[in-house]
């Protein structure tokens, strides 16, 4: 069933407007429970149309998972690109990314699953995600050596090593099990960045 | 259909029995395909005389699962009790302990599902075997610290960052994917034992 009001709108528009519903029907539905024709039948679109747009459920998924690693990332560039010294930096970076990650993906519930099964399919789109992570890391890393904060030999290594040092705060699946089981991950998060601070040759 | 000569052996050797069984099966047939009726039959037992010595499915999945992790909790027992250097000590237990959850739980795969299911069944299990490591890293830095091998102000908060930093090597669904996507987890793990030595004040 098509319909032609639809076929004047602009494809990117339909493209949002599917993810939007999709994302929305994840969060209050459910991942696994969402199929392509209730987001077709919620838009007054046919199925065979959706597809025109995203040529498989995957498709969408990928996409919605795309933008929810996006805001990441962008929290992340944000923090670099600012004038404070390296060693505050990394502290604030790594407080917000844990803290967006928290609240985004662990409290809103719903989400748990795309995030789960995301882990599984998509791990090639998370794995260069966490590779964009190391590099904003390393530059970081080379601001603080040059101003003398940090005393490091090979930027690139202390920046794969704060990377896998700070997984579990990082991981949804992992701040999602402490979250759980009542652990205190503020005070676990202090903790952690005061270690990883060290690692990076900050005098105590 | 009780068989008397089964009623005369060693209760003990009966329930080892079942879990040998049964964790055959898990590796062989898969975690979730394995039943309660399997175990029995396999036996030659009943399902309630089965029930006789675990109340449920789940008290068998429970001692497999303790037996796994007692393993673990053996090797680091027995590195910490040798005479090494502290540091020396602390990189060999993480190596080994690395080596031990890579080999026996990722690459026999039959066991992912059950370790899968663990972390979502048995956290409070696999939280108290990591507790157990956290008390045995500490007594580790403890030595290191009085004999001037680490610079460290809290031992017991530094004993849970390098769990926390180590635990991409630990726990198993983490090395599964870095293992499955072909990341060379021995340079990451060298790579990881140096920053945590390094965040533990060891000298360049």
């Amino acid at each position: 069933m098509n319909r032609p009001i639809r076929m004047r709108t602009d494809p990117d528009e339909v493209r949002a407007r599917i993810l939007e519903v999709a994302e929305e029907h994840f969060r209050r539905i459910g991942y696994h429970k969402t199929s392509v024709a209730d987001i077709a039948s919620e838009l007054g679109m046919s199925r065979a149309n959706v597809y025109r747009f995203f040529p498989s459920r995957h498709a969408i998924n990928e996409s919605i998972y795309g933008s929810v690693i996006n805001e990441v990332d962008e929290i992340a560039i944000a923090i670099a690109r600012t004038n404070a010294p390296a060693l505050e930096k990394l502290d604030r970076l790594l407080t917000a990314i844990h803290h967006h990650n928290k609240t985004t993906l662990v409290e809103k519930k719903r989400m748990h699953d795309m995030i789960v099964a995301a882990m599984q399919e998509n791990w090639t789109i998370i794995k260069a995600h966490i590779e964009r992570m190391v590099t904003i890391f390393e530059a970081i890393i080379r601001e603080g050596i040059e101003a003398g904060e940090f005393k490091v030999r090979d930027p690139a290594e202390a920046a794969r090593a704060v990377k896998t040092a700070f997984m579990p705060f990082f991981l949804p699946i992992l701040i999602e099990h402490c979250v759980q089981y009542g652990e205190d991950t503020e005070a676990g998060l202090r903790e952690q960045i005061r270690f990883i601070l060290k690692a990076l040759g900050k005098s105590d």
